[in-house]
């Protein structure tokens, strides 16, 4: 029976949190397979001379696995 | 004395998170008169083939009402 | 020894969640040096007529400073 | 079979928190039956001048009903 | 565009809590329709002579609807 | 040497929820000797007829103590 | 004036996580009187060979006191 | 642009919590100007002899500033 | 030195809760060795036609590892 | 059938944090036995003159009884 | 009338967390008077080649002020 | 593009909370490469004959990684 795994990863960004979060999800979906669903943990950014340089996203993605590593 | 009711919603958008907020603001505000705070809980997404096919935000939507139902 | 101070502040903008997180940290840095980092704390957004007619970010900024005040 | 629903409402008042939470539960008395119990979810306030002029109570308010709306 | 409402329930049952889940659900659905998922918050119980006489369950029922009430 | 111990109360009133968390203290200060601070969880109440017939507080007392029961 | 005091136990079972709080339940009734209402706070299992082997249920218990001890 | 800043004060009164409130904005609004909202964080109280002898109150105050310091 | 690595996990069942856990330390006993506890950290349910037709139960899996993965 | 018991309290040492855990485990295992576990619910610490001068643990211990008092 | 002011700092340190701690209040103390409590809200830490290189807590200071900035 | 993920462990040590986070971080370090930072979930311990015998910490780690397995 096949369940569902859940993994955490910062995704980042140079333009916005948005693209953050679907570079964490495209990136994952390189290598691992049946992705569901996202859930976000959380926004965060690095700023430099008062703009933010890179945009952070904490996700959880859920995916459906035959086997637990 | 009129008071402040507090609902939950999900909206949903095939493009953006903001768009979702903002489509659970403007579906409920056909119905719902005197909205005047959107607080997000959370955000979501369903995954298919790599990409976020579903943007969702958990939404809480205050308004004032003459009378609570 | 420098240590890292973080405050709170509340960004809006009339036109995006991202653009208030972006209004915060930018007004912050025209009085505030080396600003490191962003912590999103909340989106809310203030309503009328079924419209956001007011995106807010809350924010916690960490910066270093030499000395406490 | 009677369930219990819990609704969220934001109560005000210019003179106390406890007034506030007060006028929560009587104004939802009104026009909801069966109320059994109010929870506190938290106090806000708006301040003008220098003083409160307005108290804020977020209340759960949980009332039996025969049929979910 | 149809979009998803979510209200809070306590459920009980003289069984289990399972039960007091399952009651929360079927008394809903009697008069909600479209009920797609539901989500646990907390178990309580009454407690008497030693004994649980009522198992409680707090949920909340997430569901699809056309107009916001 | 002498630690603190913190133990869970709910005190009640019929009148307002600081005199709930005075009743907590009292009683609980008639058998527990040095009792240093109260810490309030929360305040909940019951309701009957749309009137708020006891108002409640879930308190936690820290008192000193030699020995641990 | 009585008020309620508030105790956290774990109860456990080997069979179910249901049977784990009426253990704590059951068990804390033979010596504590008054029980009134259990709320729980988490289930957590010990593994052995790819079996939970004991079901364990975080709870706290409310009951009367005439003194506090 | 102005933007808002939150600050954590937690206020006290030998009277009531409530008048910690009221203690904690009063002061600040003595320096700090534009102060919009108060937010309370939570309640404590020093006890002696088994009566509070001081209402605490933590409370984050936002205001309107001009420039961030 | 071994030390315990925790994964999260959903597990299902067309049953109850209880066996949605036990599915998913039984699947993942099946690949990960030497699994010693499991926490519950909350249940989701599916429904449809005010049925419940999938119990869902979130939980973390801590078990011992020679090497981390 | 024994049971565990969660109590809390607050250790506190003139040197370090885990000085004021190991005093809290110490003076509560003089007079409770079977102590079995210690769950650190936070840290703080009481400053003068710019020196942390003393320590404090709020600990949750739990140990086996018998009977539940 | 004195109130306190609660701020965040991140203090850190190569060799221990108690000394990223005790760096926060004595960097504060130089230029902040009257610091009554340290209040530990995280630790992190910055790792480098499989060691951490900077051990980092975030904590609150509350210390008393007669007016506030 | 390289994302960061990010595992939950519990460290161990019979010596004190410091030595539990460093012997999950160097632990990993051996497996894992490009290990950027820990974050502390929190601190247990076990404890026997009134002393703790074995010091434990769950933390979050943060790698690099070029691929997501």
């Amino acid at each position: 029976m096949a369940i569902v795994k859940v993994i955490e990863l910062v995704g980042s960004s140079p333009n916005s949190f948005e693209e953050a979060v679907k570079n964490a999800v495209e990136t994952a979906a390189k290598t691992v397979r049946n992705i569901k669903g996202v859930d976000i943990v959380g926004f965060t950014g690095k700023v430099k001379n008062g703009n933010i340089i890179e945009f952070r996203a904490n996700v959880k993605l859920a995916f459906e696995v035959e086997t637990v590593e």
